[in-house]
């Protein structure tokens, strides 16, 4: 079979930035194809579409979950000819529309032809008429139970009857790279995996609290992480891990506990900014929100951002937890990071919810955080790899 | 009339917090009722819910469109008697059910009462059944075309058969203070909507490029400004212009035009932060997102983040266009913020995408941009009033 794959956004660009992100995709696409298992295939860009040919119609599942497309079609090809599309229409229409239905047939008609699309819509419904008359079918134009659709390009017709409805998005590392802070909650994949479908090549980093947080805590991280590898269309994603437990130890030093949970936040910004660096990354992107927990003001976000120069990017900071947790199902990742693990032990009875910049800074320079952050940058490691 | 209100995320809060939140979504619901010209009616807040008594049930409209209102539902209330609730029931059958439909029952009661929640369904069933015997209705449990709800709260039961959809979100000015940059296209408006949902009080701030723009962009931008405005729970909602003229001239004697639009950028940021500071606010929210268009890259907002050090809120960085639409579409800024306004006649032939730090900051010292910004936020005008 065909699948004819659509892609609304890339459509908008300037010409050499769409044949860029054109071919991006249609190689993503040939990527994820294979590491699903199918061979034999190619991937050809037409007349903005992407076509896949010689898969088969299950395949399009595996093309929708790819970042950049719209939608899916598996298709069966024909000549342009008018019976021989006709006749394809009426083949499509036996095997999908049940007895009883109501149907329609919607055709698009590009190039020269005999033909146009209005012809084709109603030559082809009289013929599904004819040939499923003892199945008590009827056109239904206005709330059709099937619909029969028509594109014909040129020197093809492509037939088909199913729209799977794609990811959408950028293709996947078209606008930069981006280092995720990654707990495994429920914000945080959903928030890389807005960023990845946006275009970022995104690395996301745990960062490892241990002996502050329990085995379970890294356990959920990784299947977390897993379920984002699967949207991944590159050789190697991989989930980094910081060594927080000697930052973590210092902070606990620090005679005032309320502000524990900023420090460590901010000792979290600065490694992911240094590791970034490396890693040659332009951004941070967080799961926070505002309001959802007690630390979530404007205020804290201030003290939270003052620790790095590199943009933090917050996509879930307009959304409601209703829709993240939405989104988190959608994307798969709802199951595991919604499991309750054993909590931070870190965490004060009393967090502050405004604390002062120079407080913090002071605070900071006493423990000497900035060269124990160095240090864990540093020791940054592959903690899993799809 | 009773209209009862849920609202669930409020609800998660610690007491305290809860108490401050309940109270003044109470007191927003209030203003927004009598803003929409409602009189008579009183509001209360009693086991998890808000009840507005003696309002009509079309008042619920306004009230589902009150930040942090999950759902509005148009009541009556009757004594708990089990014989009253049942009537009541099937009063409320005969107003909402069709003829031949498939209905449900389903009850809530909490507090002491003579019979329990499957007793009220079961009996305000048969009595649905009885009353409405020659109009066809039949109980339909997995599917019902109509549901009646009953709640049972200790002196009082509530009936309704409509659940009105609220927006969501957090009661206005519940999380502080920001600027947002407002064009008046398509996405400022969206993701200054979005922040307002989440609680914060929002100063849209208009950034007036006159002589450089025509005034169909000023006449756009007032008119989506006046959506909002439906939205907010306050006596006064201002939208503020900057009168960017001086800035932009000062801009376009640069000898390197492709840098225009990032320093014209880099200028709003910190004009927002300068007004921002005064308007005591704590964050800039902007409409950016990821990839849009060719200037919104990583690199780009590296360096639009240097111009300021408030933390820039960008709530539309992970959406896709489409989906962006949809929401404008849903406030109801989208017919207007759609329109094709005459463009930014200072937009060069070939924007820089990846304009350079120091670049940058040398070209505004040599222009002397940090005084004029400081200028023009002293010169910060209301431009329109709701």
């Amino acid at each position: 079979m065909t699948i004819l794959v659509s892609y609304s956004e890339i459509a908008l660009k300037s010409r050499q930035v769409r044949a860029r992100l054109e071919r991006r995709l249609a190689d993503q696409i040939g990527f994820m194809l294979r590491r699903a298992g199918y061979t034999g295939f190619t991937v050809h860009r037409r007349f903005g579409r992407i076509i896949v040919d010689g898969a088969p119609g299950e395949a399009a599942g595996a093309v929708a979950r790819v970042f950049g497309v719209v939608s899916a079609m598996p298709s069966t090809r024909v000549n342009p000819g008018l019976e021989t599309v006709v006749q394809g229409v009426a083949d499509e229409a036996i095997k999908t529309i049940r007895p009883g239905a109501g149907f329609a047939v919607r055709a698009r008609v590009v190039g020269s032809h005999s033909y146009g699309s209005r012809d084709l819509e109603v030559e082809g419904g009289s013929k599904v008429l004819e040939a499923m008359r003892d199945n008590g079918v009827h056109v239904n134009l206005d709330r059709p139970d099937a619909t029969i659709y028509v594109e014909v390009r040129d020197n093809d017709a492509y037939i088909y009857s199913r729209i799977i409805p794609g990811v959408k998005g950028l293709p996947y590392g078209s606008q930069g790279r981006a280092v995720a802070l990654f707990s495994g909650g429920i914000d945080s994949p959903v928030a890389a995996w807005l960023m990845m479908k946006r275009g970022v090549e995104t690395l996301p980093l745990f960062m490892d609290q241990t002996p502050y947080v329990g085995p379970s805590y890294l356990e959920r991280a990784k299947t977390a992480f897993r379920t984002l590898a699967a949207y991944t269309p590159v050789e190697r994603f991989r989930l980094y891990a910081a060594p927080m437990g000697p930052v973590m130890e210092r902070i606990l030093e620090s005679p005032e506990p309320r502000f524990t949970c900023v420090l460590c936040k901010r000792s979290m910004y600065r490694i992911a900014e240094l590791f970034a660096g490396r890693e040659k990354a332009r951004a941070i992107v967080t799961g926070e929100s505002l309001g959802q927990v007690a630390s979530q003001t404007l205020e804290n976000l201030y003290v939270l951002d003052h620790a790095v120069s590199m943009p933090v990017l917050r996509p879930l900071v307009g959304l409601d937890k209703v829709d993240i947790e939405a989104m988190a199902r959608n994307i798969g990742t709802y199951e595991v990071t919604a499991k309750i693990v054993e909590g931070c032990k870190a965490v004060p009875s009393r967090p502050s919810t405004a604390a002062k910049l120079n407080k913090i800074e002071a605070l900071e320079k006493e423990l000497d955080l900035a060269s124990i952050c160095a240090e864990t940058a540093e020791r940054v490691q592959v903690m899993d790899e799809s």
